[in-house]
């Protein structure tokens, strides 16, 4: 029987069950971490032996005869330039690396585009508007450099083949104000999915109003597989030369989640014209980027399908606690139809729906029983969820021990706070 | 005799000789280069066993109980901080340790001042026009920042005492578009002069007629000594403290020519309200910075007394590389009288000022003999020396041996200039 074929009574004394679970929960004291895509302790010593690549006897010349020690490369060192453009399907002249965020860079190119302009346009700064389509439930920070930008963000629904394009179209096509797309196209985040050919088709067939229109294309789990066969995006560069959009794309992707987030290597790949002109800009900011760990990540991975074979084991490592995620949802949630939720084939998170108005109960409900989760509506532009029901849960930090009991937890929230909605609706 | 007291007869004969000479040099198709501040590869090779601090072994568990391989501590690392804020002069509270580069944390104040303002101060996009003071001869990367921001640049003159502060009090106090100033108090870049304790006392009192006003206090040199006694720059922020102004100055630093210029520690240092509305800024750009690499210093150098030590080393190396370049001035250019230029105790340049109207042809007679100089004019907001008499050496790249041949090439490039402008002068 689901919760919504249970009649008042059935619900007080299910709900009265639930919270004296909860409350035996609570007692322990715990405290459990689900809030952010933060790679284990585990995951973190799979790396470990990177730190022993350059020492006091490294020979810091390059293959162009440069000592990475000192300034100069300021687009990256060619090595580096090779091994990453084959990451994110990108040239060796359409490649960017940078520092250890990939974000900075977006934000580095939003920056640009507001105070200065993109290619020669108009800067953001003087309009009095400028808008971003935001695909939902999306990536917080994403949402957060538009925002602190006055950028007026607009949702865009996504189902399992990616944003609504119907409504990319015609936003995109007949508005000069919209002048950039979020897209985590290879297992969004937090719902998981891939986008479909046809959604990347799309987006490569845009005929964008704004000339500084751009695909802000987060490719930042492209290799960050959890099944054995996975289903790979399409690459929107290539699509794009295909129909003549070749600067619209702007592609983004680090080692945060490969090697250590702290200390990554975080590249942008885009057209030669993209390069070239965000190079300029580059060039003011700084007088380079930390060559040496580049160079660090070159020589400890050595190939491109060394990096691949090196997620396998991040692989094996979280797939059993997103098992753990769904396995608990499925016996606890499934059955009493409160719930839907997203099964990933990669990223970082699990994206669970609950009955409508109830997010922010179950994230305040885990919080007091010592599970952090992200805020509700954290996805959402403006922290905003329309409805209250979406949760970003990220299995990957706590250990699958940990994580069974913080599901448990999870799960007698999401049970109680249905039931509590119910009953309001009720009375 | 001096140059100017020959008759044409006379500058005809020696100009011929010093062409004779002068081709010579030309002849050997030589390659040197007097162009950047880059350290040497002897002063690289200082840094060397800084490489083998870390390795798979390390333990990263910080001081907090932080694992410093993963994300978080956006304003960088507790140990860091009280190491660097020695360095720069402020307490732990006062400082934000990122990432490689203090040009690119000038940059982001700027932008973020440009796009969304400061402290809640009106963007400066949204004014017709705001304007920097810019002590000259300067900085030429701080002058780029300015003109990719469209940000008018006053040129201020500087003596060995520091900037013309007859000239900053009046602009500063009675124009509220006047938003900043460049300073390099220790050792100024290129003239090598140390700010005398009234222009830092004056600093502090001054009463800006914009609340926005920042003085951009570049100490990039604040250890860099070539003395044995050095004269240490008042702390400005002690000073402003003193004087109610604690929020108007913005002290950078950095390890990159401690350490590696690519690899090096970037700190800004400031008032805790100024630290605090900085870091939500940082905090949208990024997630944090390298704490592997704050780590790896920390640990290399263990205090800040280690790193004064270490400077030693850097003083070694490069001094007798400005005593080559200052003793070729004294011996070739003094007793002609066609050049004056400083005598640094510290920093990485020694600024060589020609009669008016020479310097762009001293700079293009060394190139075709093959030594690169910074171009001229370069030290001067839009690259344009009023008196075209300005250039800039930096001594540090080469080793002994080229420098001698360098200057050598130098001195020539400057009497031929010189006597071909007297020439054309009596023409």
């Amino acid at each position: 029987m689901t919760l919504t074929e249970m009649d008042k009574n059935e619900l007080v004394s299910r709900k009265a069950q639930w919270e004296e679970e909860y409350n035996g929960f609570k007692a322990q004291g715990l405290k459990l971490n689900m809030a952010r895509g933060k790679p284990s302790p585990e995951q973190l010593d799979l790396t470990m032996d990177m730190l022993n690549v350059l020492d006091s006897n490294t020979d810091f010349t390059g293959e162009n005869g440069d000592d990475y020690r000192n300034y100069g490369l300021l687009g990256g060192i060619p090595e580096a330039k090779r091994l990453f453009s084959k990451m994110i399907g990108v040239s060796e002249k359409e490649i960017l690396v940078c520092g250890n965020a990939s974000l900075n860079i977006m934000y580095d190119v939003i920056s640009t585009a507001y105070a200065k302009g993109l290619m020669g346009c108009k800067p953001w700064c003087r309009y009095d508007k400028v808008k971003f389509l935001c695909p939902v439930p999306g990536y917080d920070r994403h949402f957060a450099i538009c925002e602190s930008f006055g950028i007026e963000m607009i949702n865009i629904p996504t189902t399992p083949e990616g944003p609504d394009m119907d409504m990319v179209e015609k936003l995109v096509n007949e508005d000069d104000t919209v002048k950039g797309i979020w897209c985590v196209p290879q297992y969004t985040n937090p719902t998981g999915y891939v986008y479909s050919d046809e959604t990347v088709k799309r987006f490569a067939a845009l005929k964008p109003a704004a000339k500084d229109f751009r695909i802000f294309w987060d490719n930042a789990y492209c290799i960050h597989h959890l099944v054995d066969t996975p289903r790979i995006c399409l690459n929107i560069l290539d699509e794009c030369k295909k129909t003549g959009n070749e600067d619209m794309p702007l592609i983004f992707g680090s080692t945060s989640k490969i090697t250590f987030p702290g200390a990554g290597v975080a590249v942008m790949g885009a057209s030669e014209s993209n390069i070239a002109s965000l190079l300029k800009v580059m060039g003011i900011r700084t007088i380079g980027y930390d060559k040496t760990n580049q160079l660090r990540h070159v020589k400890y991975f050595g190939s491109f399908e060394n990096m691949q074979k090196h997620m396998d084991k991040h692989k094996a490592s979280i797939r059993p606690k997103f098992d753990a995620v769904l396995s608990a949802l499925e016996d606890n949630i499934a059955p009493l139809g409160i719930g839907t939720w997203s099964k990933p084939e990669g990223g970082y998170f699990v994206s669970f729906d609950s009955m409508p108005g109830c997010a922010k109960r179950i994230v305040a409900l885990c919080k007091e029983a010592g599970v952090t989760l992200t805020g509700a509506g954290a996805a959402f532009p403006y922290g905003k969820d329309p409805e209250d029901k979406n949760i970003r849960i990220a299995p990957t930090y706590p250990t699958v021990d940990e994580l069974k009991k913080a599901m448990e937890i999870f799960c007698l929230s999401v049970k109680i706070a249905s039931a509590e909605k119910l009953l309001a609706d009720q009375a």
